[in-house]
């Protein structure tokens, strides 16, 4: 039996060069094994220490540095089987450890095994979902867990597809958007129509913008309607900004709606905006890239009220949901316009007399050609967990955020929460050391604050055990954003995270 | 030691849910390393039948059947592990094996097992190409393999990306030319503008429509260019076609060459179709997708000659080259473009005052947010051959495909040729079945072999010990593309694939 000896089979890897690799050499198997089991070994090695406390979650160098260290050259000749391991460990020792319970750093933190041993498998199946005929069983675990997805938000029908990140799901809700009120566009082009105008809040996420920039409507016709001071939406001032864009001649055709703002976790109300939408003939995209995850907590999927009034959703399980990177899906709650809108019908490779019924076949409804497997580590994660395990994910995110959010309060004279609660797993603060713990709160101070943020940032790179992210907001300057979305998160993580930062940024 | 002793500890995965892995329980590593040492030897004996020519390619039911047959469903409770492991067995088992050598069907034939080491670690570091902090490694090594493609093209500077995929590339292009030529279009959209044109070929990838379709020039202004008898641009015929759209008041501002069609494999000629850009202020841009690795072998490099002469051009490493499933990059003669054409500048994500040098980030030239690594499974690879050992892999395939087509000329009265001798290695033909063998070639006989051609693809997907891809083309009705991508492809093979297409079609 193969899988109680693969260690009996010794090859020194070290003479080897990939041409004695299957399937260069018939007989290439066991060295190809062998090869591949040292590979794991040091992935296994990375994940170890991945989820080691004690271990750095980086070695940082500047990237002049690192080029100096380490040797990226492509040489004339190969290299042997023996250095591709030394450079496979090598770029894992520089490498960022992103499953690491103290990076706290982006959106989609840690890592999932049973999800990353789908990404394993899916390489090796190594094929492209355009049709059916070489995806076969990929494509309906597509459908299947895309309409799940769907049924979770609230569409009884619908069409979904899987995208190369939220940026692209946007840029899909646009797209179809336009096709479904103005049909002609796809033959004869934005200049025969009116000036198009999509809207969405200040705080929502530059692919927005960059929708419109792609589209050619221009970002001066992407207009931003400002936030209340918890990052939401203010639906009175997307009325009277439609109703101004209309006196201008303008066509108001789409208005975003962002579940869960990148940097304050913010909710847009639904209802209100629908309404708005409804009143004026305008196409309402939900963006939930980040907070499409609460849809499977009882006690969060409130936040998203209103949300089956969409017309479309943007949902990312590799974030909340701590699916591997990437994994963005993008709903419609009408069937056939996801297909209409992007045939070109290549005959090439959608032939309509195959043997078997080529409506599984999905490569007319994407605006890719080659489309990467994205489903096979949702869904067997998703899997892993069942409804009941998603639902404990979510909670315990959000309670792993709660308790920050206390410990905060505690410290109060040296940590300050930024605008109100959270109602998302972003908890936004500024550090503030003792120097400043004495002066009150005012506009210079905050400059002080966003100042020490940056600093606190380039030693938490430095001494490596500590990740968290930092920006500006409209006026506000620099102010760090902690993410809890590694499930792996626990009560005395949190506190570390405290601690470290008042041991680096004591004396600033 | 762990490595000498995976096996030691032997665990019943059977009982173990994921909770009982890493990060969920911390002392789980041992769990997490007999698990996914299992799943390692699922995909081991994947990769070792997909070598086995004695081994069916696919086992292929209906979509109905297939539903049937396996388990799709995500439960309110979790699966066990054990159960997670029948899950990744079933999904292989009626998986295609696009590795196996019998397997013609797609571009992107073949399973590199560098390359997939290079995907198993790029899951295990999962993370996003958007900044050096979260990706230091791989951002210094996607600059330094971008600059070697760009020197292989013969860019002396400019910059490039890699995108999802060569239609999302050629599409970077078209956005790329639209911004250095009409700078306004980003803020004021496409209405400020006169109506732009695109040229491109009969032959070209439908890509180049669909991104005339997403940019809002529509698809009435990307502009079909006669072929000659090969599947070649007929340059004389542009140029009639620019002065033609010129009359019409339209701006003719991008052509597209195609270096490598997808159906013939045919190359356009460079210089001509540059020196008519030149004349006429048009942006060049070579499609090389597919044909670009040909750029790796002296001997073929000269298809693509005047390459150089070019704007911007997309070449697909997971095609010829064979890195997996996605890796496509698209590279601009102009350095600055990408990111003047790409920045909305997002405060959050991409501070000016990190404590390194931000222009080492590439989150502002992309028009996706998040990015998938797709550098590390091509860079490794690359080491692994070294430039000469590319240039055998080349060379091979061509090798095949010209085996192929002395081979099919042997025999025929079996089989036709279409058109000319192949320019790259696809080699399109028809299976002549005995009752047709004597019947004149004309247009009944052609539809009658285009029907025989539906029906034999059919057989070779029951049979499952060949797949090659079929497609009409303009007035030509169906007929077979083998494509000669996979370096594992012998000669003894393409005598089976002969064999085999004789032995299933012989009574049609």
């Amino acid at each position: 039996m193969e899988s109680q000896s693969i260690n009996n089979v010794k090859i020194n890897v070290g003479n080897k060069y990939y041409t004695d690799l299957i399937p260069l050499t018939k007989d290439g198997f066991e060295v190809t094994r062998e090869f591949l089991h040292r590979v794991i070994q040091i992935l296994l090695d990375f994940l170890k220490s991945s989820n080691d406390r004690s271990s750095k979650i980086l070695d940082f160098y500047q990237p002049e540095q690192l080029k100096e260290i380490l040797d990226f050259d492509i040489l004339a000749e190969p290299e042997n089987l023996d250095q591709l391991l030394t450079d496979c460990r090598n770029t894992l020792k520089f490498q960022v450890k992103t499953g690491h319970p103290y990076y706290f750093n982006q959106l989609s933190c840690g890592l999932d095994i049973v999800s990353l041993a789908g990404e394993w498998l899916t390489a090796a199946a190594n094929t492209n979902m355009f049709t059916y005929e070489i995806a076969p069983v990929f494509i309906l675990m597509e459908q299947v867990t895309l309409k799940k997805m769907r049924e979770i938000i609230g569409f009884r029908d619908g069409d979904s597809i899987l995208a190369p990140g939220g940026a692209i799901s946007n840029l899909y809700a646009v797209m179809t958007a336009r096709h479904k009120m103005f049909p002609n566009y796809k033959t004869q082009g934005l200049k025969c129509l009116p000036q198009l105008v999509i809207f969405t809040s200040d705080h929502s996420h530059y692919s927005m913008k960059g929708a419109g920039m792609i589209t050619g409507l221009g970002t001066d016709n992407v207009i931003s309607v400002p936030c209340d001071n918890r990052g939401k939406i203010i639906p009175t001032e997307l009325e009277k900004m439609v109703t101004e864009a209309v006196a201008r001649g303008q066509r108001p055709f789409f208005v975003n709606c962002t579940s869960g703002t990148t940097v304050l976790g913010a909710f847009d109300p639904i209802h209100p905006l629908a309404d708005i939408c409804q009143k004026y003939d305008m196409w309402l995209h939900v963006d939930a890239a980040w907070g499409g995850g609460c849809l499977l907590s009882r006690k969060y999927r409130g936040l998203l009220d209103g949300i089956e009034r969409a017309n479309s959703v943007t949902w990312n399980p590799h974030k909340l949901m701590g699916s591997l990177l990437q994994c963005s899906t993008v709903h419609f709650k009408e069937n056939g316009l996801l297909i209409s809108c992007n045939m070109l019908s290549a005959d090439y490779l959608f032939q309509q007399d195959k043997h078997y019924d080529v409506t599984y076949d999905t490569g007319d409804k994407v605006i890719q050609c080659g489309r990467h497997n994205d489903i096979f580590k949702l869904w067997l994660m998703w899997r892993s967990k069942g409804m009941t395990g998603y639902e404990k994910h979510i909670d315990h995110l959000f309670d792993m955020a709660h308790y920050m959010v206390r410990k905060l309060k505690e410290r109060k004279d040296r940590f300050f929460l930024i605008l109100n609660e959270p109602e998302c797993v972003n908890v936004s603060f500024w550090y503030v050391p003792p120097g400043l713990r004495k002066m009150p709160h005012n506009k210079e101070k905050e400059i002080k604050l966003g100042q020490i943020t940056a600093k606190l940032k380039g030693r938490m790179m430095d001494t490596g055990m500590l990740m968290i992210g930092y920006q500006p907001l409209g006026d506000t300057p620099n102010f760090f954003r902690a993410i809890i979305s590694n499930p792996g998160v626990k009560e005395e993580d949190v506190d570390h995270m405290l601690n470290e930062l008042e041991r680096l940024g004591y004396d600033l």
